[in-house]
């Protein structure tokens, strides 16, 4: 079975929107993984079909019933799929954190909409939690886009050349290092001497050296990760 | 003046992708924002009109060219928006950040494909480098997109309710305290007594201690920061 990815959303046209392009289209295109949607619309209540409604103890924005979304998650097929919450509440997506999901058999992503999702459906599901970023988006789609992006290209054969992924940033736990192709020289800058002599252990140890300054220099939070083997 | 978006990427079929749903997609119809694109293919050397070349030093994958990509960036209308590069070895994008890039006329994000672009562009156009995450991605335009939400919808007008924006998480330096609606029984699971209560100052306080508990639990990196002024 490929790696299977179901997008609990209001808006099913937002799929596959930046996933149908480039790798990730192809992959799509190519059976390397797949999506559906469930939209929590086709279970709203009432004549109306409601699927939100406003906050317990008052406050602006409106909240998505838990009868609702829960009605939606128990139509998506019982597997062994996390469901995840994309949240800026919740646990921060990491490198690792797409390995862990990529080796898996896919996801469910629950993307909010509205003020929140009422706190029950979160409890009586087991919805983790998971965040892209300390930032505050107008709904999920976006964030369960990017989890997919990070998780798909790791799955074999959809990047073409495994080779390209080791001296990635964070897999190393460093940054990744300057790239330079041509011209030799542009606007009077050229490339670095040492990426043109032919010396592969001088230039895997410029690489490294430049990767461990720029890390230092930008996020030091990460090689005192390194460090203490976290 | 609109706030504008330019998206310098490859696959301008990408976009709107998920900017153009929800209150997003509203905003942009109605005029309270507007993007366009500027593909770095229209710019691209020799027959082929190539815009990559292999890694100078050698190594997997393929590079932007500097004066392919210096090309497509000139090509932009000069302006006061920040050119941001959307890369993991970016400073981190916040809430903060968003607030101030929302206050802004906009911004030019340029969205990496490949291997990485050519060293010396980044120098010699001043690009900014930003990151949504600790993760790597196929390329920039989900996180561009996702940095351009997190954007617009601070934009006055964009959302309904500007009230709704306050208790929001990172907004007090805290995760966002949990929302219930009806119905008032979910599977068993009560509403919280204090949000029926009527009460809007214990309602304000228990909210207030839900948010600092989840903030505590989940991100005391947050609360430090909180202390210590950041």
């Amino acid at each position: 079975m490929a790696w299977h990815a179901t997008f609990v959303t209001l808006y099913p046209d937002a799929f596959p929107g930046v996933l149908g392009i480039g790798v990730l289209g192809r992959g799509l295109r190519e059976g390397d993984w797949s999506y559906d949607v469930a939209n929590p619309r086709d279970f709203g209540v009432g004549n109306q079909k409601a699927v939100d409604d406003t906050p317990a103890g008052g406050g602006p924005g409106m909240v998505l019933r838990a009868d609702v979304l829960a009605a939606t998650l128990d139509s998506v097929e019982a597997d062994r799929r996390p469901r995840l919450l994309l949240s800026p509440r919740g646990r921060p997506f990491t490198q690792s954190f797409a390995h862990d999901l990529a080796r898996g058999p896919g996801a469910v992503f629950v993307c909010g909409r509205f003020e929140g999702i009422d706190q029950r459906v979160i409890e009586a599901r087991g919805l983790e939690e998971v965040s892209i970023g300390d930032f505050v988006l107008a709904g999920g789609e976006v964030a369960a886009q990017a989890l997919t992006e990070a998780c798909v290209r790791l799955i074999p054969g959809v990047l073409g050349a495994p080779a390209s992924r080791e001296d990635e940033s964070f897999e190393q736990g460093l940054l990744e290092y300057p790239h330079y192709t041509r011209p030799r020289e542009f606007e009077g800058r050229a490339i670095p001497d040492v990426l043109l002599s032919g010396d592969h252990a001088k230039i895997a140890a410029w690489r490294r050296e430049e990767a461990l300054k720029l890390t230092r220099a930008r996020r030091p939070d990460l090689l005192r990760a390194v460090q203490s083997g976290d």
